[in-house]
């Protein structure tokens, strides 16, 4: 008998047919004697909702009582699963976060899980019953009601895993696992069966919105092997767990892309220690989120350059930022607007020399001109124009033999 | 300084404009030097929505859950009131009932408050800061999400009031207080300004619905000064407290009625004790409720006639549970099903003879027609023919000078 957390997201809760459907999934495994802890996210739209309304009150709403709000989003999707379970003859109960307690420290709308107690879960699922947990929610050691930031549902959900042992986590959710890459777009892409935890991050990172990042962290740290599966099919999903699990017969596994990226450079920034610093700190009180960042070697020993990349829709308060901060200091500021990000992905390229050379080769034999180039340990990235996207893409997924 | 509950119903906080509007009232009041606590209902439409996502998922939608996810909806209004509150620069805080906490004993979805701890309300207020309550829920001594069932928000305020000792206990509803009859029907009717307790509750249970009735009850035991008033108008609403604080200087205070009602007689019941009792066993475990009941003095001391009212759409159902149980024995069951009920209602009517002669009276100068007879200590209630109800209303309404 395996001890599993299931997690559900906002669109497989995200009707009464759906909530339904859920429950029968659960009923399943629970039938095939696994010991099951639920956790539920909000039905889809419900957060989005409830934040439209606390914005046509107060653009700075309380955070306190922005948790308070969001959080019964969770809190109805919870009753209604256990409802739905309790119909179908499987015993099963709610615990909303302050019941088990769920301990969260840190600010309102941005908390973390720092301990969960056991006891009543533990007596619950021993007896058989399936324990349902909201997720995302969580409650302060002073008692108020706090939230652990969007997607929090995954981290609940690793949490949970981890304080309570379990065998596995399983992600459902309305895609069938990770692909190569865009499905939508790439029909050739192909779902992964096994991905390494790095490789996700790295993935999740570039746009595939199947799971939240520091979810996969904790999952990471902690070597709680995951499945991110569909709600909707019966099909096998992805497994994500440790490299050394996984026999790699690709060098690479998938190819991310995002577009609504713009790139600025700024020509002639002084060359010594600090500068970028200077330069990054207005930006970052801004808000702006800053992506790649690519800084050459000096070659006249006094001067350099600096180019980095942000959300495209960021691009014209960025250029301002910089403008006004008289601190930064260069000779020319450049931008282009419409460029794309293309990355590669993958465990194996640590152990395979070439790979590098393969991909740009690749997008000197499309003609798609590469306009800055950023590595990590199992990653590549490029920056190109956006109109060259999908056709370096499709090249990249093709000549690493994802097809 | 006074110290005041402000309750708002479902129409009161029942869109974000209103919410806001509801806070600028309670602002008023704050700065007019008052110590405020504030119970709020879920959202206009909210907890019917809720219900039925419910009973879409089962008919025995488990009663545990029931409440966790009606709950929801005044958690909901509290955060957003408390925003509202926050962006215009009142101090406030919202606290779930576990977060206070307000215990209730008896079962899910229909219990009663029992305690309510007043340490952190009270610091927070004599602060200077608006506590604002959720209304309708509580917290079981084990833990559980309690409800006090519909209409609980108001069982919430009076119970508030009682143990914070508070001056008043405001109601703040889409109506601009208790009328003399129904405003929309009978455009004569007055607001009253002051009515009893008593008064009160012989008017709710006869449909006004403007306050719960198990509510008014707990004022009136508590003595606990009640205002219902618009949250729409700055009018003076409806002052409701003891019969002694008030100078009656009409018989009469209001005149109610209720259509849908039906009406059965059975004919030759035996005039022995436990009949009445064999009769209404079986229809009250039916779940149908008997409204009024009149039982003539036997006129051959073996058989008597006995005549009750339901609730129109109860009428088949009723009359099949009596003709199923063999228990029941009669000679003739007769029934009507197009009548109604018409009260007058009057605390100066104990002190006043001839009320009751007045009154069928009048309805004969009408040439209405009296099927039944009920009456109690500051009632007089009447089942008439459903067509002739508007008419005895008005004439009623006017001769004991309401209009």
């Amino acid at each position: 008998m395996a001890k599993k957390v299931l997690k559900f997201g906002g669109t497989s809760v995200g009707s009464i047919e759906r909530i339904i459907n859920a429950a029968k999934i659960i009923k399943r495994e629970h039938e095939d004697g696994n010991s099951i802890i639920v956790i539920v996210s909000a039905m889809a739209g419900k957060t989005n909702e409830l934040i439209d309304q606390s914005k046509a009150i107060s653009k700075n709403f309380t955070r306190r009582e922005l948790d308070v709000l969001l959080t019964s989003g969770e809190q109805v999707s919870s009753a209604l699963l256990c409802g739905a379970l309790n119909e179908i003859g499987v015993k099963s109960k709610s615990w909303m976060n302050w019941q088990i307690p769920i301990i969260t420290e840190g600010e309102n709308t941005n908390s973390r899980i720092i301990n969960i107690n056991k006891e009543k879960i533990n007596k619950f699922i021993s007896d058989g019953g399936v324990a349902v947990i909201p997720g995302f929610q969580g409650v302060s050691i002073n008692g108020d009601i706090t939230s652990i930031g969007r997607g929090g549902s995954d981290a609940t959900a690793v949490a949970v895993a981890k304080i309570f042992n379990a065998d596995s986590c399983e992600i459902y959710t309305d895609v069938d696992g990770v692909y190569s890459s865009d499905p939508n777009k790439i029909p050739v892409a192909k779902k992964i069966d096994k991905i390494s935890y790095e490789e996700m991050l790295e993935l999740s990172s570039l746009g595939a919105k199947v799971m939240q990042s520091s979810a996969v962290q904790t999952a990471m740290i902690h070597d709680i092997p995951l499945e991110v599966k569909s709600t909707f099919t019966n099909r096998k999903g992805t497994k994500i767990f440790g490299q050394e699990n996984i026999d790699y017969n690709k060098v690479i596994t998938g190819v991310a892309y995002s577009k609504d990226e713009a790139k600025i450079t700024l020509i002639g920034v002084q060359d010594k220690p600090g500068v970028a610093a200077e330069v990054f700190e207005p930006i970052s009180k801004s808000q702006i989120n800053i992506d790649m960042v690519i800084q050459n070697v000096s070659s006249d020993g006094k001067t350099t350059d600096l180019t980095f990349t942000i959300k495209r829709e960021e691009l014209d308060k960025t250029i301002d930022t910089i403008k006004n901060n008289k601190k930064i200091k260069f000779k020319e500021l450049s931008f282009k607007k419409d460029v794309s990000k293309i990355s590669i992905v993958g465990a194996g390229m640590v152990t395979t020399p070439g790979v590098t050379y393969k991909m740009f080769r690749a997008l000197a034999s499309e003609n798609i001109n590469i306009l800055a180039i950023s590595t990590s340990e199992i990653k590549i990235s490029v920056i190109i124009n956006d109109i060259d996207t999908l056709r370096a893409v499709k090249k990249l997924h093709s000549i690493f033999e994802l097809d």
